[in-house]
């Protein structure tokens, strides 16, 4: 089904996101300006991710797409991650950057890009991006779901596994896990 | 099926298109340039599309998705159309825009961009990006298909249709429609 | 998800339209007489579609299919439209039609049908059907859709686009503009 | 995928049939006649199937659909059958039909109908029709699918399988899964 | 959409079954310990089956998939059925099995399976399992669907239908038709 | 499309994989006995993975399914790994694991489980399983897909990333990731 095709007398859920009648939509359902502008980069990866999916643009509901806009700071990274259910194409809005990501079978696909450069990231795949100059970089990433979802590889192994599946997994000692949890999350 | 699993010996086609065995594919079989340059403007709309899609960008074959630049001149006017299998979400790279499309019940959903917005045009829906101030503008586009097709309203009409249909659709006397077809496709 | 498998205590929505549980479901959720009958064909363009869709039918909800049937009077037209996500295959009823749609790459795929033939029209192209004899007409269409949607092209551009978007996709003069929004929906 | 939009240099195979390069389709690619005229009737069961799939309309490749036409001896009948991957749409074209389903839940939902009457089987429950008046009649079948693809259970089941599953399936004794069989397909 | 990706306010129902926000998920809702025991497969067909589908593990809801045990008492039979919109793939726990199911074209596809076996059956096609030794046997069954429904032919069409469709799809009198009824349903 | 219907008179591949006519597959197309005994698990990790995919079992083809054995050591691991696309269903053959996954939103969901326990990770997501017990454990997943693919990520991540992306994303020092690689993959 397609939200806009809707004839409906009140809002209904679909996907659980609100359907409204196509008689009620505005153009304000289908708009989003929060990509406008350049995102504060002091974090602790520099590179912070702002995104225009169904959460914050109603209109995209059952349209299969949405749109994300990455800034890093000078040499900043947005760490290996990634998306459950999209793929993702990105286009290059400022800067230079390497990104890539890995093949089920373990090869690292990855490129130096420029201003104006296009890339992309098989669905459910490892990838990463990262900015190889001294000045700000910008990416604008476009996903094949309204809602792509992701998942933070070191943040969500050293935020939520247990030591010993690190340990283990990483043939890590127990203390050094313990470490790295404590670099990767100190103030939890 | 998702072309970068793919074991294969050879070579094989899924779509219709080349899927390499996941051992053979490069980096640039993900990566397009294409998009990064203005394109040059002066045609009878004002505007020009270029595509980032499977046919440039092989690795899409099977991602579900694909991109395109649009470049307006000043007051350049890319004409109502469809896409006949994809949503499609833009962000405003540089100008003034008003974009709009029109529900399956005859309502105008539009607004005027600036620099940085973002808005999306549902599957299937007719819809329309006019430059609205006198300098150049630019879009980004993105689409839930690796090949989504372009089905320009004004031009399949008088290009493609029997003078008939059109003067019996536009209630138009069969001289107007000759003389609108003159204008549309002159040289024909 | 498919209704007629749910087991629930309650009528639940399912892309917002009811599912029943299956042990409340009845033959008539299923039925639809109101295709039985040549509709009255005294309109503007000579033709009458009268849907067998989801809304009709409820059974019809989450099956992936629908039907329409379409009547002409002599010399009617269905004019050019597009159903934003269905494909399209009919049979003629009574009568002789020529039809036809436009590819992406412009080509017009046409034909004259007679009584009994089928012809297909794919997935969000432009298509029509124009009733050749001086006796009524009657097709019947089916979808793979619950609710395909319809755009008329000649309704939804002179119906809701602004004039200057108009005569500039059309070429023509603004006053040209305003005369066929005259004609086309003169009362409005 | 879509063939439609396909621009290549050869004719390709999508789904294992062929998809022809854009510029190279031909209206006869849509194009059936084979539905036109009742078939004869003088079959075991009382009716015939002619279908209206990508095997003998090939622009159906791709577009999800399909028809057939379904032609009953008076008081014919098509035998309770399941379509594995269709639902299916049906308009009575001319007589009277007893037609139905049978839910997961074993609930019988049927209902007679006449002449230009709609009614819908959700894909992959078995499903009949009968002719219940002593004229001939006929059924126009849409599928949400090119190639639907039919089981017919008794055919199958006795066709088909050892006299052991049958006769314990049916609480029947060995003798008489034979006769039945004999009877069913007494020449092989 | 996908369950597991939601954040809302409120448990929302997606397919007719709820989603809840991702923060109020526990394990138990991905975990289901009812398929660990063998049934008592003392039915009139000797086998049980037992599912673990979205009704019983309420995390599957839009997952795609589910599983179910079957239990086979020494010769018992999971007669002849068809999964409405599932493939089926089946894994051998314990003893011997003859398994298989009929092609569109009313081919027999059938094998004996010893314990460890694994054996698929497609989406929509009829097919059994039968053990074929004289001690009790288990497979488990994973289906590509949350809810694959089942519609076990002999109960659906003698259980459901009218004794003259009986009669004539089984070529069959009105008294044998009545005497297999009681047979098959003696106390109803 | 669907292999099991195809009708041609030649091997065509859909997805990049055989379809056989219907009239020439086999049983063993269908069947697969790999899955039957216990892997020699004497590997780094304690945990093997023998798959029942389209690679080795061709009749799942466009089923849209697949299995996989998983036999653990004493406290053998299954490390974190995703599959790109599919979600899994487990059913514990023998021993006891401790199993889970991280949701988006970084969230733990993870269970003891028993022998006969079944439980889900949902498409996309990291997930692990970890034998618990000092005797062998082993288990049977199902995919909703025929070729679900798998990334293990610490192989992905220190086996294909370079050293700055990885000392960055762990904010670990260069030595110390040379050191994991080292231990990760000591001979490459």
């Amino acid at each position: 089904m397609f939200c806009s095709l809707l004839i409906t007398n009140e809002a209904v859920k679909v996907n659980g996101y609100t359907c409204k009648d196509s008689t009620q939509i505005t153009p304000e359902d289908f708009y989003f300006k929060g990509l406008a502008n350049i995102a504060a980069t002091n974090t602790s990866t520099g590179s912070v991710v702002t995104g225009a999916n169904v959460e914050k643009l109603p209109g995209l509901n059952t349209l299969g797409l949405s749109m994300s806009r990455i800034d890093y700071a000078p040499n900043g990274l947005n760490p290996p991650h990634v998306h459950p259910r999209a793929s993702e194409i990105i286009f290059v809005l400022e800067g230079q950057l390497y990104v890539g990501f890995v093949t089920t079978a373990g090869k690292l696909i990855a490129k130096n890009l420029n201003k104006g450069d296009v890339f992309t990231f098989p669905k459910g795949l490892i990838h990463f991006q990262k900015n190889i100059a001294n000045s700000p970089a910008s990416v604008l990433a476009a996903f094949d779901s309204q809602l792509p979802g992701t998942q933070s590889l070191v943040a969500s192994l050293f935020g939520a596994l247990p030591d010993d599946i690190l340990a283990k997994s990483f043939q890590l000692k127990h203390k050094q896990v313990k470490k790295i949890k404590l670099r990767y999350a100190p103030k939890k």
